[in-house]
């Protein structure tokens, strides 16, 4: 152990090689030890994992030196009426800021009350769009039409690097010199970055040597992955999910102490007129706070908040009560791979009883996918019905860490 | 116990009363045994936990079930030239998506190869926008003219509910009858949401006795809080942060096998052309990842990631050389409050020095920011340069989860 | 005449029926008169047309008055080099601001010399988009699946309405209860809104005949007409136009008194990066300004230069010289209906060989296109090339209105 | 003249340079000629014109040919009651799209009815934003501290290339190592553009050299000009405006023959959400037609039409009726300047009772725009009336071009 510390001061051994040398736990322990004394930190609570790290330092995290534990708490539990997902749940929140899980387990209440949330999955598809550099605009279009006249050449050699993967979608973007082809997949449970990643690169060295274009990069972000864009919003990316449920007067009054008209100005000059003000790609109150706590609870890749926060809210004044919806254009999720299968993140799918490969493949993510909905769902109920009844900054006052 | 049991299943208790009856840990274990019970699943792992919770379950987390575990992996050391962060850190990164810590751990290896990261801080404030319905657009008209000729009155009144928060701004936007008053806060090393919800509250209530509008909601959107919007992308919120390099060629050459044209074009088409086509108000490559990983490993609250997405990302062709800098409008993080006491995620702002209060008050969370700008920058010239090396889908094939 | 002034006067007479009992210049000239005396003001000069009005009463103008008069300059020549347009043309242009005919003649006299503007279609389709509530979030997928699972009864629909315009997409979008269908026509030579609306009318009456979804709008903004809208730039409307020509560097010099290196420069600073941080759909130096002045004396809608202003511009470095281009998402033309027909808009339309139905019909419209993003880029060539030798302050300053 | 002719033709003379040897009609004259003669085109009705040109090919309109005629309709009389404009117009505008002219006098009377138009100007400045390229980002930021802390400097040295413009904001943002610097001026009644360019490029070359900064382009986009742009959208540009008017149940019944609730709903799915989803910057249902006909009939920049868009439109539903209003971000007019002085254009703007300069300076130039936004909230009570109705279709077929 000495000798190695010794080897990693002198720049003998290097940081990220310690697994190749010892077994993962020590090279963790290993790792942050040597950090903590460059440092003068100590790290100690990361050393209080429990999860067992073997293939996570292979395919989860490089350069392990611990854990940080996030503290879950559920909401629920409430009734989901999906195609996929109809079923009673349990949400399971990872989180740190406080009135969060109060909140959506407020929201879970009055969906349960109104007999569950009614779910519809719209589209789903996962996409990717390398960027060609074209010779000139007459060229950009050649490429293009390339593509478009080639498909089921590119969808056989796309095909080819993944087991499951379908290509269901090629649409080329020209501007310019620059030729983007956002492919687009049906990856099943997987919510298939990589995986549509090593499909786009065969795909695109082919349309490169056969056209003459010079591929630029694999992603030229009309894919558009993990920035607020558009295209997201207008044409969706991963599954594109719709949640609903009509509130009764009654009901409205009973949970939110608001009526069904106060709720729906709320939403009206905050999420629509406000949002729109804003120059905004999100009309909703806090969506990104439920899909936060969920992606990370449920080891999604967390930076997939960004498309979930494009959700818009909707709340429809009807005879004897209010119709509210959220629509997210962009939910990317797995049910497999990347951290779904870290002990802890899987114990959280399987209290959704969603975790591995569905049957048929890809119904898990599905399913996945609308539970999101109903908790997004619940979460906006419950902040448009407290901010009708001006009760934000006391719930805040109270829960929150003042 | 039995007894509490019993209790919960027959509605007697309630699930988030527990806590008021039993000892944290033993309220967190009976809750999570009694979800397992009602859904038949496992959920052990989460039962895992070492970090001590008394304050999280009344501060950070309702009905909590026990805690996930994300790992954590460090990229640098990089040195970090800023206003309030002039020193070489390890930045402890809280990520399941493998690959992402050897990303940024390469980008800080080509930072500190070319002398460190230059960071400037360019604006800092926080903001909340109240929603108020006047009767007209005149009354509305008269509503934001009182708020602008009473704002010492009203910083008076915001700031008797905050012991350090300072009022510094206080922006009118009127929509027909809605009017959006946009106030904006220093809130030290606190990132503050809390604060100016409270504050804002009290002063919303003033303005909406003195003029008779009617207050909406505490938050119009227009603050924007979590939701992708140019408003923050144009004026900022939170603090407004860029970093920059200058990479010669040769280290450029040396560290990501590719010549500064190449790394420069990428940037070009993809984050400033194709983000442009998407409809985009992020101009990166993935920055989300990076925020996400520290936010995480910080206690920061995740749902940030949306604002900081919105990262521009630029390189300049030089003689001699490539200037790479990433412009950060939103960076809402802070050293206390939230989840940044809970022990591992102290631990993780520890390493970086900027734990606790800052003296002067601000300047942690200040250095907190500029060290986040550096991280993004390391991780947006590693994957510019991986994309210029077309080598991205091999990088995941070998560290990805395939 | 006298009679006549006094019913007006009286109410008895509409000031909007005077075409009903006089003949056209009579009732247009009482009218005015009629403005005068209510108003005290000289409209004069009004009266001086010399274009026969009896069309126009019935089909451009309600309640004409008289005419204005904009001055028309020409710019050229200029070849464009398309696959409708393979010619060389003098643009005509409809300005009152100085110093704008100059600018676009001098950037149509650097891509003479460089050759000509190489000019691509890209798409074309003209969109309308109605939208229907349905009663819930399932009902409303229930909408768009009976949309997606009739094309051929809807097409059949459609196109009962129309001679010559095809339906050739059609894309369900849901938000909540909310269901927007948008509509695709070729229209061929007609700018075809009008054909379109009526065409989505009848499909749209059957739509919520058969499904029970109310018909809210005839349109629901995600066509989208007349407002700047992301779903335009990323998908089109009308026609996607793309254009572009290298400059060697000589030549660059010689037009344009800069290095070609300095023009791409300004163009990625300013079009790109400055249009990224002002949260911008538009990423050119003026593209309204020659859409707007071709638009107007070539009878098109002026209101949709607001489309037009969502051109993107690169300027790409190349061994030798830079290739700019400009690719125009949505340009919504035609050469018959509309003002087309009018003496004045007729005979510029005819200097540029479009006038009338094309043969095959939407050659014209196809090749007006492509004339108008030549035009646009002898526009932004020009204007990026003062910029880059920072004259346009003094340009205006001896061209310009003071 | 044949002498002329033969020296065109051969290069002797440029064809720009006619109005150095002839006198401006004739020239035009001959210009004209020689395009129909290398074009083979007709352009004998572009000659009927009748405006004096003198000043107009110095100022407006370089290589003039003549003019086109556009036919000029009323709409009205509407009451406005603005700050600036309290009075009773009808408006004139100049359009070729048949429905228009009718569609907004039917708004007309509408507000008539109702009592008038409430008008405010919410803000006024006109911007120009210059981009300077800097070393790095420190010396970006000392840039932008250098403008902030030179202030009056700069305003002095603004101020003294313009005998009424003031400087009155000052706002810098940087990218990376680009600093645009956002200037701000009461162009009084001037448009201003011009003014704003000339005073921003003298202040410009100055901190360029105070700072070594490099000067790149005058415009930025950050202004941004005739561009779509959330800047504008969220600060304004020009002149904010908005006007409302409370139409009673009966009234919208008589007038629109559909009920409030409905006209609410249509603006709710059509101008709020499906704006939404289309990630439009415009929130309305057609202010750019009467925007484009307005400014073309009172010598605008139609190219402004561009911000006009950007309108926001609300209705909120009020007991006994609905308030309808609409916001306008950037209304950029001018009473003086441009193509405010040619005859028939300023016949227009005395019929509104605002042609040249206003007592104060800038009065006419704010009723103006004042009167503009009674205009377009007539076209948006029109339009949503008529798509309540459902009568969309039915009036294009009628009045339009079919």
């Amino acid at each position: 152990m000495d000798q190695y510390r010794s080897d990693l001061r002198e720049g003998r051994l290097k940081l990220y090689a310690l697994e190749k040398v010892l077994p993962p736990d020590d090279a963790v322990t290993l790792r942050r030890e040597y950090i903590e004394e460059e440092t003068g930190s100590d790290l100690s609570p990361l050393s209080s994992y429990s999860i067992p790290i073997d293939r996570i330092v292979a395919r989860n995290c490089e350069n392990m030196i611990g854990c940080v534990q996030v503290p879950v708490g559920v909401a629920g539990p409430v009734p989901v009426k999906g195609e996929y997902a109809d079923t009673i749940v349990w949400l399971p929140l990872a989180t740190t800021e406080g009135a969060l899980v109060a909140s959506v387990n407020r929201g879970c209440s009055a969906i349960a009350k109104a007999g569950g949330a009614e779910v519809r999955i719209l589209r789903d598809g996962m996409t990717r769009a390398p960027v060609f550099a074209a010779g000139s605009v007459a060229h950009a279009h050649e490429v293009a039409a390339f593509a478009e006249d080639h498909l089921m050449e590119i969808q056989e050699i796309a095909e080819s690097t993944t087991s499951h993967g379908e290509l269901i979608g090629l649409v080329p973007y020209i501007v310019g010199t620059s030729v983007f082809l956002r492919f687009e997949f049906d990856t099943k449970d997987a919510m298939g970055m990589n995986m549509v990643t090593i499909a786009s690169q065969k795909a695109a060295d082919y349309i490169a040597e056969e056209t003459g274009a010079r591929l630029v990069a694999l992603s030229g972000n009309m894919c558009a992955d993990k920035k607020p864009a558009a295209i997201n919003l207008v044409e969706g990316r991963g599954k594109t999910v719709t949640a609903g449920v009509f509130l009764p007067d009654a009901l409205c009054k009973e949970v939110f102490k608001c009526d069904s008209a106060s709720l729906a100005e709320v939403n009206m000059r905050k999420n629509l007129v406000g949002s729109a003000r804003a120059g905004a790609l999100g009309f909703n109150a806090h969506a990104a706070n439920i899909i936060a706590a969920l992606y990370i609870a449920c080891g999604q890749d967390p930076a997939h908040v960004v498309e979930g926060s494009s959700c818009i809210t909707t709340a429809d004044l009807m005879e004897g009560g209010v119709y509210v919806a959220v629509t997210l254009p962009a939910v990317q999720v797995g049910t497999v791979g990347g951290g779904t299968g870290i002990a802890t993140q899987a114990a959280c799918l399987s209290l959704l009883r969603v975790a591995g490969s569905g049957d048929p493949p890809g119904a898990n993510a599905k399913a996945f996918a609308e539970i999101v909905a109903a908790g997004v769902l619940a979460g906006e109920l419950s902040l448009l019905g407290a901010l009708a009844a001006q009760h934000l900054a006391r719930a805040h006052k109270e829960l929150g860490r003042g």
